[in-house]
């Protein structure tokens, strides 16, 4: 690190959150100092459900694209879809090497494989406790806890000072793979001085410490030993390898047969496996098809679809449209998560098709979360003792819960930095307070099917209005250069009302057509602009009138 | 009651749930022996998200329409919407007085009076303890407690024997307002001899007692105490009145002036204060718009909007949108609420929202549930001590946790009766063995805007479509009778894509669209019908290929 040199005006840090702060997802932050941009995560954001056909939500990255030049590299803090999933999306706008640990450089692979993108990306295992160096930064890799493997908090050490990011995390000492996450660490980088602690706040409205996730092997034990007459078919997280794990061991305990179902499942446990993070005893998974062979109360299927989603294996199976799996009332299901939030609903109706099949369901206190709680906030805190609080990860109602742990803690408001996404901090070197100083564009960008970014808020609105109520097609075909009707009007509806029980009103609706264009020619209208807007105005009033509905209106007029 | 005539094959009791066992809404249930039928609730159902565009559901009642006759009356449980709600719809089909508790009917009498129907329907109140004969049917009305005053549990005694409805409950040994649930009748009742028990099973999966709502007293006294300096602005239900009182009586007690806001609030605490179920200290309630005149820290909001209800005054005061309430940092919004599910991510919303204006929001622990507890289902069980067990008003998950409940009761399979809407129960006075003997027609109608039952599932299943992906409409002008094309074709599409930067794709899409026509042409087909579906699946084929996105395509030919 170099001195300030006092001849000079000095050279800032910027801090600039390119997305995640304002919900769970697209969490993306470009740290920046003189020509060095380094950017740390690059994930993506579910869709909410207003937010029809689109199947994910990446950040825009307008801003790394204009600093192209500056970017010197992306590192990843751990391998959930909210870390990486965007990273297909925006290497192709602005490739740079990925730093990351073993596993999630591995599911890095994986997606950048679908993408076809393996040889144009670099991408750099880097062990915990290790440093890189990446333009003007150094950057440490420190070994955490959460819900997957391998995750890291990331010191950064800039010419202003020191930052730690935590990444997602929780504090296990009885992690069931690996270490406990190094505290002593974060305690002697805090001895140096830490400028500014970027912690995860997705849990800071909870009181107390986030179990460990050892504590779930005694209740899979409790489940199995309980179940020794059925079928166990266990949900959970495709990416939570120790879970799988604990779920193995224990099947292997109580000498059952354990398969795999779900892609994403199968995938994560094929990668796990190969990297040494899952020990399978011998003989104990088989594929899903031989599973026949062995009675009920031998086996244990893995699978996914904790979340209720609708094309997950365990939603096929509660509907009865799975091709290998048929649900039994001698079955127990178990949901080894929670729902996340807006999943709630997708959950229950999975356990009800279940429950009606006379199956057992399992789905309370079978999961404790990745995330740590208010006294590991307290704990990190009090280990780094930054200068500057900045709450990260969360919605803002998380973000202010950690704020108020940091006043609890004794830190004012001026040394509460509570960001928006797009925010560009400047912190200097010289002591003085850290300032806002602009904004740079940030914002969702939606991908459906093939197109990024080509679904945006209009056409959003209008699929919404279509969802509503439905399509009138109003068509007519027109002389040339007159505002003489030579066929039509037709009315084609789609999604407004059941046709056949509504012709009287559709008919009345074309007689209305009729009515307005014979008025517009009385007036001699030959504006088609004109016609297009009065037949739409007056056909919208009288389905309002008759149908308290407003269908888009659709009318098209062809020239002859 | 009459005694079974030897001679005479013995007539028998018919249960038949028309709605309510799959889900929560819906509730109606028949109860039918020799010519008489009593109706037991009648309630709507909220729309699940992807029924687009319904504002509401409410039960088939055919199997009422073809017994007109028979239907004595509806008998009404308490005020929920889930239990209310579809009156007036069932009504226009089949009318029959209505009986229930005074409250009850004040809030049938509102929905009524906006259908104008107050003059063609008959109400009658009746009071908890006393009975009424509707034909073959004598049916006491039971005092209970639960999150609305003046809620019943019936005794229906039928010629069958006695069954005895819950209704929704909780025990409250200290209700706000008026007496804890009539233990001793339920007991009393039990020892006549019970033939079946319909027992509420929202809260079966839940362990213990549900708290009374009388501590919530001390929790609005504590927040209350707590925050002297600000606004406080409660959302809670329109309709639990008890919390409302406790609301004001603390407001009262700490020197406050309270306003109400929102429709549905205001309607029900005018109801309830006009007929006393409300006791407003004087000089406590103001207006809305007087409210300026008092210091914030002297002043209450209660609002609806608990839900997260997008147009509620909460949220549109969250939004900055509200008319008369601007949210400052001072503020303190406390919901007096849980999520019911489906509605979490909405409320979430509103609490960043909120959060976001700097104001504090209390969501924890300031709500009881209504709805009995384990603990509760096995004291009612053990009162009541019924022949059967007939788990209603829930989930399939909800009714199997009720069953399993009874099941440690002791009740042998054959004794728990899981009935699923539609099924006709029939059950003898000579002790055989319950039946199901048949099934009635059941579902959900739905309602938008002034339709009943004119959106049905495919006009859903176009919604859903038109959703996803748009529409594209594909319009040509042709000579009649001929394959000539006078015009077009032509593309308008909406919710596809943003066309300004589609237009290539467009461009692309109508040249495939002619060269489809000139094949056709050369393949003389004359067929419009044909033509159609070509266009129709060369262009959704081309579209796929492109986009991965299957919009609604719409080919309309004008004739000329």
């Amino acid at each position: 690190m170099k001195k300030p040199n006092m001849d000079q005006p000095h050279s800032k840090l910027k801090i600039i959150p390119l997305g995640g702060l304002e919900q769970i997802g697209l969490n993306i932050t470009a740290f920046e100092y003189e020509d060095s941009i380094v950017v740390v995560d690059c994930g993506l954001a579910f869709p909410d459900d207003d937010m029809f056909g689109v199947d994910l939500c990446i950040p825009d990255v307008s801003y790394l694209e204009e600093n192209r030049d500056k970017v010197k590299g992306y590192v990843i803090t751990h391998g959930h879809e909210d870390h990486i999933g965007a990273l297909p999306y925006v290497l192709q706008k602005v490739n740079a090497p990925i730093y990351a640990t073993r596993l999630t450089v591995a599911l890095i692979d994986k997606k950048l494989e679908e993408h076809n993108m393996l040889k144009t990306v670099k991408r750099k295992v880097i062990a915990h406790g290790q440093s890189i160096n990446l333009g003007q930064f150094r950057i440490e890799f420190i070994k955490t806890n959460h819900s997957i493997v391998d995750a890291a908090a990331l010191a950064l050490y800039t010419p202003a000072g020191i930052v730690v990011h935590t990444g997602d995390f929780k504090v296990d000492y009885t992690p069931v793979y690996g270490d406990a996450i190094d505290l002593q660490r974060f305690g002697e980088i805090g001895k140096k001085g830490v400028l500014a602690l970027m912690c995860d706040s997705t849990n800071a409205e909870r009181e107390g410490f986030t179990k460990s996730e050892g504590t779930i092997g005694k209740i899979f034990d409790d489940i199995f030993g309980e179940h020794r007459e059925s079928r166990l078919i266990i949900a959970t997280f495709a990416s939570n390898v120790d879970r799988v794990q604990q779920i193995i061991n224990t099947a292997h305990k109580y000498d059952r047969k354990v398969a795999v179902e779900g892609r994403s499942m199968v995938n994560v446990i094929e990668t796990a496996t190969e990297l040494g993070y899952i020990q399978v005893p011998e003989n104990t998974l088989v594929d899903l098809n031989d599973l026949r062979n062995y009675p009920d109360e031998r086996t244990v299927i893995i699978t996914t679809g904790s979340q209720g989603e609708s094309m997950a294996a365990l939603s096929r199976m509660a509907q009865d449209i799975h091709k290998k799996v048929t649900i039994r009332p001698s079955d127990t299901i178990v949901f080894s998560s929670t729902p996340i939030p807006g999943n709630e609903k997708a959950v229950d109706k999975v356990i009800n098709e279940l429950e009606a099949r006379g199956a057992e369901v399992i789905f309370q206190d079978v999961h404790v979360s990745g995330h740590a709680c208010r006294e590991e906030i307290k704990l990190i805190y009090s280990l780094v003792k930054p200068r500057y609080a900045l709450p990260v990860h969360g919605e803002i109602r998380h973000r202010h819960a950690q704020a108020r742990i940091a006043k609890e803690l004794g830190y004012d408001s001026g040394h509460i930095l509570m960001l928006h996404s797009g925010d560009v901090l400047e912190i200097a070197d010289d002591g003085s307070e850290p300032k806002v100083t602009g904004q740079v564009h940030t914002g969702t960008v939606y991908v459906d099917g093939l197109g990024v970014g080509d679904v945006g808020s209009a056409v959003l609105h209008d699929r919404q209005h279509l969802a509503e109520d439905g399509v009138v097609v109003i068509a007519l075909a027109m002389e040339s250069g007159t505002n003489q009707v030579l066929s039509g009007p037709d009315i084609v509806s789609r999604g407004f009302v059941y046709v056949r029980e509504s012709e009287e009103l559709l008919e009345d609706a074309r007689e209305v057509l009729e009515e307005t264009i014979e008025e517009l020619q009385d007036r001699n209208v030959n504006d088609w602009g004109k016609i297009r807007q009065a037949l739409r105005e007056r056909l919208s009033g009288y389905i309002w009138q008759k149908t308290k509905r407003r269908p888009m209106i659709l009318p098209v007029i062809m020239e002859i």
